[in-house]
């Protein structure tokens, strides 16, 4: 028996049907061949005959899924310090709208900025995800809100594939209506249905459609139009829901049989029981929600309760969450959220990899990818517990460690 | 003129009478020479003749003082991750005690670890500190509430300056009552003023005093014995007050002169006016308050109206703030307790320094220490503006850059 890599002296977390909340399985090892998980099982049961060309010595660490983040808006231009700066120093939204601030100043950036720029600024916010052992990134446009600008966002997006991870890509033009379309919502979700998503999904750009269904975004029957014709071409969709008021977006959502629907701060017992019977995701952005400083809670026990599984994300955003790090969200997702630091873990990793309709990662077993993170800890809790701290030891994409362990 | 570094092309931030509210100095340049600050201006300004044996390029982004860390109990044994996790299950706070969790597990750990462990584990989380351009930091014992575990605690913490940073140890004896002594708190304080106290002081070992005054704590009249007998040799104080419940602490504090009063959710005017009039720093702590989940905000605006300096510090500890983040720190001054980014910035420089009573740092001034951070940031409010992203580019140490620059 061959492999590429073994690991040994760890203890597993996330092992599909694993012990215990967090799925584990202590004293463990775990061999990768053609970038697969080959076998796992006791440290003592190895199997003789495994030979494998490299070894990595875990040193009684704990072994996880890589970590997957499956709601940002990592591409963009600009940032927003100055207005967080000047709300601090007393400004109104209104008074940073009046100065040109908001997402409209993301969106003038981003379509000012040439391509290579909006590269590199994105790789250094991907390559503090990447630091802290994520592996599988989900990315939306939406700052361009415009066919050229939305396109050269998503290409962006998949460039940044290759600093080791896999991207997938989400088409948000309908997160705000441009200065184009002014006091013509409508107008523009029948460009976006006849123009701008036939063109990005022909040209193979987009996994997912996104929309933000607020009272200050779009309405539910503009999010049904848009994802009726994403209906029609396959599309999955996902929805921006319930962050700010019920909108009823998430039964809107499960409706379409979306992946997820994301905030739901204002989720309704509706909303719940819908995403229930659709199976979609509910994904908690407790970035957001600590950026805006928000204080109704998302129905945590009832979507507990209910049975439906809860993502994390960063939500990386200029306006309301300049948060890259997963870490830190697992914090946030306990503490302000009351996760079970297991539900955290699970949250960036098996219920992060469904709310992008990944069924080949983000949990351990024989067959998935081999993308895993590797974290000098004594305990998974540790993963939620620890602030502004890494643990990282070794992060392992497509089963390629970063760092070559000594033979 | 001679100089060991110039640092070309950058803006400065907390200069000694720089323009605005962070202390601006921009398109600048600063030298350095035997560890001292000995230029700084215009770059267009740099002296003709000036000679500098390295050079760094700033590429246009910005230098501030070196952070300080100035409320830290960094040196200790075990976590509480189990106990954050059992919590987040429903165990409640008696629960765990009975358990035999709380503070009473982190000393029990903390006696039995040997000194090599404790160095080991404190040094990881100097580490994540130091990583993010934190040059001094402020250690406490008080997990031994033993002489020879307290003095063993204050020997590791000065090891640590071996890392590179400066370490000021402060006293912490009086942190909580010790299982030898139980329901004996003032024998307990006794056995400080007579035993403890004086033997640390002998060997060097303590910078400065600090107790926990609260209901859970020590009451005022037992800090005013301990800081009686701190007085008396001439040590400086420094007091956890107003965390829980208005003690009267803060008041006590400045009454002896104290450096600084930490936490402070709870500090009534007469405290404010009476720190005022002492010249002491108030020390936020928003990662406790985070983790706490507290609501009761320190009276910010009245601080900030009465002119009393407010410092931003990690708190680090394991039990109710384990975090090892100040640029995280910043962002909960400012997310959290409403702080400017320019208050937060000074709150980890300037009046950082002030907390412990050093005058020779936390500013940029020709004659201080050379403890600078260079940041590849556009403006001084991203360092508190983004969340789990570390813009740091280089950290300077006592003049020395921790990465060599290219010639
Ligand atoms: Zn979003
Ligand atoms: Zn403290």
């Amino acid at each position: 028996m061959q492999a590429d890599l073994l690991i040994r002296r760890v203890h597993l977390a996330g092992v599909e049907g694993g012990a215990g909340s967090y799925g584990e399985c202590r004293d463990a090892a775990l061999s990768i061949r053609d970038g697969r998980i080959d076998w796992l099982g006791a440290d003592s049961a190895v199997p003789a005959g495994l030979a494998a060309r490299r070894e990595i010595d875990g040193h009684g660490g704990w072994l996880t899924p890589g970590l997957i983040d499956c709601h940002t808006h990592l591409v963009y231009a600009g940032n927003r310090a100055r207005e967080f700066d000047l709300r601090l120093n007393g400004a109104s939204y209104a008074d940073i709208a009046r100065a040109g601030g908001g997402i409209r100043s993301t969106v003038r950036d981003t379509r000012a900025a040439d391509d290579n720029s909006l590269y590199l600024s994105a790789r250094k916010r991907l390559a503090a995800l990447i630091g802290e052992g994520t592996t599988t990134v989900e990315i939306k446009s939406g700052y361009g809100l415009d066919l050229d600008t939305e396109r050269r966002m998503l290409h962006v997006a998949h460039r940044l594939a290759a600093e080791g991870v896999t991207v997938r890509t989400t088409f948000l033009g309908a997160h705000a209506v441009p200065p184009e379309y002014a006091d013509r919502a409508d107008d523009y979700i029948d460009h976006l249905v006849e123009v701008v998503l036939p063109a990005l999904d022909d040209e193979g750009l987009i996994d997912a459609v996104d929309a933000f269904c607020e009272q200050v975004g779009f309405t539910p029957a503009q999010v049904s139009r848009l994802f009726t014709a994403a209906r029609e071409r396959g599309i999955a969709c996902k929805l921006h829901a319930e962050q700010l008021s019920d909108q009823g977006g998430a039964a809107l959502a499960a409706g379409f049989g979306a992946l997820s629907a994301d905030h739901l701060e204002w989720l309704s017992a509706d909303g719940i029981a819908a995403m229930r019977r659709a199976g979609t995701i509910a994904v908690l952005l407790p970035g957001a929600f600590h950026f805006l400083r928000e204080t109704r809670l998302p129905p945590v026990a009832a979507l507990r309760d209910a049975g439906v599984p809860m993502a994390l994300a960063t939500d990386c955003n200029p306006g309301t969450s300049p948060l890259t790090s997963l870490l830190t969200t697992m914090n946030f997702g306990c503490t302000l959220f009351r996760l079970t630091p297991a539900e955290a873990l699970a949250g960036v990793t098996r219920h992060a990899a469904a709310a992008l309709g990944l069924a080949d990662r983000g949990r351990l077993a024989i067959g998935l990818r081999a993308d895993l993170a590797l974290w000098e800890i004594g305990h998974p809790a540790e993963l939620s517990y620890h602030l502004g701290y890494n643990p990282l030891a070794q992060r392992i994409f497509n089963g390629i460690p970063d760092h070559v362990p000594s033979v």
